[in-house]
């Protein structure tokens, strides 16, 4: 046996999340199931983290293990053959034995594309949050930097349905850039981890104070709160995409 | 009452085209649909033409007659709100009475949409027609001038199943214009008119010649056959798109 990193791209429209789950169509599960019938035995995945209902990945990161000798390209393509062209995958390496796809990640870029214009695109609907509302991306740009450094992100995250919970809301956020083309604005996040739901209660919480809902200073206060009592907007799923998971 | 012209795009991969059916939803359909709810009365529209079933367009026109003293952008708004994020009306405008938005045209333009990578990206699966395997795109083009000019393009036209038939199957192709960009190769056709699934039989046709399953001489032949005996491979509908319609 031997591990692998596997890059994945896939529309997250039709699926519910990254997770494997009982009733309901996952990526995880479809990536499995492809290996089952191509192995003829259950090979289990691991992702970088989940993504959600909706949300879609550019570059989603998983490891799993491999009988020896397994030509990674053939793989490749005999899961492309199998899989919905709504997941992709990019490409297979080989890695050393103790690569772990979740606990050795660095670093991960999310990215959130608004689309300004007063009609959205038909052809880009299921990947871009149609929002004609004038926004001031200035102050956008300035609350944003509120976000950046180590704290604790409390005040943007979502409890978890399931039990488990992260034993510390703490992040880090590097950076968050903006990116404004032809009335596509497009927020990308990169952090060493984000909490549940966190990408999308930012972006929610940068577009109040654009539209002016909130000042730059409730939004500090908010933060400071430690707690998600006050919980601003959530962007939909279908804007965010998992762009980037760095090692 | 008074004429409009009305633009539309869609993505067609939902539809059976654009024309209204009984028992499949159609963009005509849709559009009349709405057009009913908000005037509680039937409203006819009239199509620049019809577009296959899994078609799409940037730009297809329509005309129709409304009450007089209607507040257009009001319409236009009210349409949106009604319709599925999949047909987006981008524009209507007063038009003398006489026009009429399939008489009146003088020529249209079609853009077909190749994707030449080994992997088709998730988002652009549904307008992209993936075809990752290696074509001449000189040959393409050498060969896409046997169609520019006035001729009988029997060859490459498809019977309708319905009665209706075309009085003539002559048609001018002004001109066709290859692009490529990051694996992406779009071919646009502009002519004065198209036969049925006329745009995606020269695709194929010119696809084979890529691919030297075609020569150029053979090429040649089969297009002065004008008859459809020897159809070369037909170009799926997704790759398709109206771009433009020209008065």
């Amino acid at each position: 046996m031997y591990k692998v990193k596997c890059i994945i791209s896939y529309d997250g429209s039709n699926f519910f999340g990254w997770q494997r789950q009982k009733e309901f169509a996952s990526i995880q599960q479809e990536i499995e199931s492809a290996l089952k019938k191509i192995f003829q035995k259950e090979i289990l995945i691991t992702g970088s983290g989940r993504t959600d209902r909706g949300v879609h990945a550019t570059k989603q990161v998983a490891s799993f293990s491999l009988p020896k000798n397994c030509d990674l390209n053939a793989l490749k393509k005999s899961l492309n053959a199998l899989l919905c062209d709504q997941i992709r995958i990019q490409n297979i390496t080989a890695e050393k034995e103790s690569f772990h796809a979740r606990y050795d990640v660095k670093s991960k870029i999310y990215s959130y594309r608004i689309n300004t214009k007063s009609l959205c695109c038909p052809f880009m609907r299921h990947i871009q949050y149609h929002h004609p509302y004038p926004v001031d991306i200035d102050l956008m740009k300035k609350s944003a930097n509120l976000f950046i450094g180590t704290m604790d992100f409390s005040s943007f995250a979502n409890v978890r349905p399931e039990k488990m919970q992260p034993s510390s809301n703490i992040r880090t956020i590097y950076d968050i850039t903006f990116q404004e083309q032809d009335g596509l604005l497009t927020i990308s996040f990169h952090g060493n981890g984000f909490l549940y739901k966190m990408v999308r209660n930012l972006t929610g919480a940068l577009i109040d104070v654009g539209e002016k809902k909130v000042s730059l200073q409730e939004l500090q206060e908010i933060l400071e709160e430690k707690n998600n009592q006050h919980l601003l907007r959530q962007a939909p799923a279908h804007g965010l995409s998992l762009d980037d998971v760095l090692y």
